[in-house]
């Protein structure tokens, strides 16, 4: 079950590096370059950070067949791209919550406590989506959308919360439902909290802009 | 010693991220992320190339609720933000100083030789902050700021010597001393070293700008 | 020859970051942080994701010593720069088809299978250029130019089969040729593949450009 979801989130990621290296206006190899980082940028830290005997995709090149197949899927269709934006802000939302319960399930597995696994679960969420906005030169999605690193959080919390009640397939659904839903109410009706806001009165800040 | 002085950097560096994320607009949930991703960034870097056996915040999540604090206190005093531009360089030039300083020393007590000693120090003193700057979009204070890399390596260099010469004790006071008196400088006195000018003259670098 | 390959392939990394730093207007030590993160890039994140027991520059120091030379020598010979930009893009096809065949060769002999091979060269090719054009603010090379990506893929395509027919000298040889003729031939005659375009028709847009 977790290597199903695991492979789904990929290819959810996949299809939005895909998109927005269409935005870019990309070759297919550059297409393929941009899908991969994102697919596999999240996991590939994770792994990294808890120090796996083995990067996931290195194990197992399924994960790069799959990516593969993902972006060319989303090239081929083009003709279908109605609305590309609202497809790949919804795409990057269910993998943001697949990858969010499943990098918190990783840790939980390795034996990290809450704290640990929750971190886990959110730069496992978030990361793929940073590095390819960053590589497309976009501010990332986390830094200038409604309840995105809120509904990773809610999602890795739901999660360690019900695996320490119930059992882990029940732990990834509600995770997965708890953050998904919140991200996807947060796009449809434009939800967001409070921003903190610091204005530089500082004369030298003209280097920035 | 060496303890308190990394939870005083990272806290130092976690409230250069809550503020760079409060010059961006972010809610709580991304200033915490801003926070976090540059507050752990140079000392996850100096860990995954020195192979360490664990992350530090992996290995102990002290880290992460120090961060946490930092980046929540931020966000309460907002009133009190008068200068938070000079506040901001004020106290990434510490946390660098620090950094630069606790990355030599692990380098040093690793057993490395004294290049990977200054490397690993000036790697971990300045990758917090570039990371910060990259996910904000903007250009990386070591790219644009006074004696910023250089503060860094004389603080690394005044390290490795002193750690021959006398005790760890000493080598960290002096070298983060150096490092600190050196940055502060170049900020209040807008010291600079002569800058190294390309121009491409070339036509086809339109796509650049 | 392996290690003189890549001490060539080091150091034309180090001199297409030196002059990146130059065109951001950086001071010395600004360029020396610049040539060596780009010059180590890809070779670190290659030795990450294979886990080897030791980064290669952190096993064998020769490496930043050749950076910091030819960063220096870049920044001394300035009077010669008649045409930055080209030069800067000669060295990094070089670069390119080098760090791709090695990266291949040191995924193979670490007995991956074919597609981690593959992958692993074009992660290693690109991955230099990518951090420094990411942290010298511009679009990377490889989003906006001709056959990047592909010169990469056919330079590890053609060591994957070449090693399994003839040995590692010649695949290396091969691979190289391939992949450095592919991307400078792409840049003199502007040859490029069809690109994927995807148009953002939503309204929601705005806050990317």
């Amino acid at each position: 079950m977790l290597y199903a979801l695991d492979l789904i989130g990929i290819a959810l990621f996949a299809i939005t590096g895909a998109l927005a290296a269409g935005q870019r206006r990309m070759d297919i190899f550059g297409v393929l370059v941009l899908a991969t980082v994102t697919a596999i940028g999240g996991g590939t830290i994770r792994d990294l950070l808890l120090q796996q005997p083995k990067i996931f995709w290195v194990e197992d090149p399924t994960y790069l067949i799959v990516i593969a197949m993902a972006a060319i899927a989303t090239v081929l269709i083009k003709p279908l791209h109605l609305k590309p934006r609202r497809f790949l802000l919804i795409a990057d939302a269910l993998g943001l919550a697949f990858f969010t319960v499943l990098g918190a399930a990783k840790a939980n597995a390795f034996g990290e406590g809450p704290i640990i696994v929750i971190v886990m679960g959110v730069l496992t969420g978030v990361a793929g989506g940073i590095i390819r906005d960053v590589l497309s030169s976009k501010v990332p999605l986390i830094f200038r959308s409604e309840l995105y690193a809120t509904a990773s959080l809610l999602g890795a919390i739901t999660f360690i919360i019900t695996i320490n009640l119930l059992n882990t397939e029940s732990a990834l659904t509600l995770g997965f439902l708890t953050a998904a839903a919140a991200r996807l109410a947060a796009i449809h009706y434009k939800l967001s909290l409070p921003v903190f806001t610091v204005n530089w009165p500082d004369q030298d800040d003209t280097p920035d802009s």
